[in-house]
């Protein structure tokens, strides 16, 4: 990318005064509307809304989330202009989220949570374990990181098979077996594209050991929402930790509500008050390194989806 | 301690083949009773059991806990025999509990484990938090290490006052105040002696932070539980996970069962399963040191209690 002297940018369509400031204090200038905009910060609003502002003049939209497969089902995205995520900007707090739901099923906290008397649980422990990540990008790279003191031995999955660093093992997607066989805490963290629907169905829960906990921080449609009540039902994986579920909201009346093995967190990994602080800083870092005519963070493939 | 050629070792009065096979692999020589025996590795029976077993010829006696006020407060501890806990052998999986407590907390889970509707929690985040740990032994020493990728910023608080290693500031018993106002978590690891009874009572509460988590995984008798209970209800701090409490166990229509802001865990922190494999590393260890003569590992000091 060239060297830009300055850079226009639209803030909105909802106000965010957090990324305002980011864009000025790393140079760029804000508009008031988008029609004089080079580029467009989005935060708020919806693909469709995206659409009707978008013109000619737009080269760069930064999205605020890291994950992007709803404004690729929305079919807004245009070939000519460059787009970004937030993809890794969250990593850290999503991964925090990952290592408490999983150090939850181990320690049988949700049980616990539950109780109203004093019991004798069987509890296990996350030190010197295997864990599977499959899809392991920032937020899984981050989670070995918080892993690595537990002395737990990881099994990433990645779409290319590159080894993960402080991964024992590096799985390309179709060497998925294996990782979930061996695995005592299976991780979610891979993209919603339509290769991961449906990522781990009944034949993949089938192949994880009865102790096995499933962790979920990445999206609903990873997994097949009925095969996995089922495997809960019957106990064949020892629990089952989302925060992000298909259907999303859960329906209330849903049996994962009240499945014993399963503990819901409502797509809390990565909490509002802590994200326009993380996204505040992906908008300066981005917004700098277009004035410095740099790659940009989260650079979103047309082709590969995410 | 000199140089011992031999080591005769009573293992009991309850069956614990590991511990057996541990004193065996470690060069030294298991009793059928401990009328002939110079040590005891004791497991599974009360104080006033080991006070009708104890002769002369017993030199070094390995109790199985990590605390041991329950052996001071029977009186049976002898001034002229060596005794050693297992202080420092779980430190690493009741570290694991806390922190999985701490996350929890910080998290929500709890609130989450008992929801059955889709929600919107305000949720909070352990990375770059300042996280207070009175009493930092061997517990605390773990849990340091387990915080350092969170970026956490530790204060300590151990009876020398002499640095922990990895804390931001390690404070002396009487500057508690301040590791109390300045902590966004409080976790409590000090051992149960006088000193430390009621370390935690209203006025302590009162010095925490509305948002602050007290955890505690060391000993109930460290808590007012009554003013623990009217802070919770008042809402003055943001919860409290404990492990331990008093009384223990819990009766079962103890307030705190039902308290929306309390995580409870039976005194699972340290399972069997996992204690067993540690303990036979600790008494395998301390044989060994006894037959080289070396200091041993967890030693009691009868002065100071623990």
């Amino acid at each position: 990318m060239s060297r830009a002297r300055t850079l226009k940018v639209y803030v909105g369509p909802q106000q965010a005064p957090e990324l305002i400031d980011a864009v000025k204090g790393a140079g760029g200038q804000v508009c008031e509307t988008s029609e004089a905009a080079e580029a467009i910060v989005w935060w708020g609003g919806s693909p469709q809304e995206y659409d009707s502002l978008h013109h000619d003049g737009i080269r760069w939209v930064q999205l605020p989330s890291a994950g992007v497969e709803g404004w690729f089902a929305a079919g807004v995205l245009r070939p000519g202009t460059t787009y970004t995520s937030a993809a890794g900007s969250y990593a850290e707090t999503v991964a925090e989220h990952a290592l408490a739901l999983m150090l939850a099923g181990v320690r049988q906290l949700h049980t616990a949570a539950r109780e109203r008397s004093w019991s004798q649980p069987t509890v296990g422990a996350l030190f010197d374990s295997t864990v599977g990540i499959v899809g392991c990008g920032g937020i899984g790279q981050a989670l070995v990181r918080l892993l690595k003191p537990f002395r737990a031995r990881v099994l990433a999955v990645t779409r290319s098979g590159f080894p993960v660093p402080g991964a024992s093992r590096t799985a390309r997607p179709d060497e998925l077996d294996s990782v979930l066989m061996a695995s005592d805490i299976v991780v979610l963290g891979a993209p919603a594209t339509p290769q991961t629907h449906h990522l781990i169905g009944a034949r993949e829960l089938a192949l994880m050991r009865p102790h096995t906990w499933l962790v979920n921080i990445a999206r609903g449609s990873l997994v097949d929402t009925d095969a996995l009540v089922e495997a809960l039902e019957k106990g064949t994986i020892g629990g089952a930790a989302l925060d992000v579920t298909d259907p999303e909201p859960l329906p209330d009346d849903h049996p994962l509500w009240t499945q014993p093995r399963a503990l819901i967190t409502p797509h809390s990994a990565n909490p509002q008050r802590l994200m326009m602080r993380r996204l505040a800083e992906r908008v300066a870092e981005n917004v700098n390194r277009y004035l410095h005519g740099e790659e940009l963070l989260g650079l979103i493939d047309l082709e590969r989806g995410y």
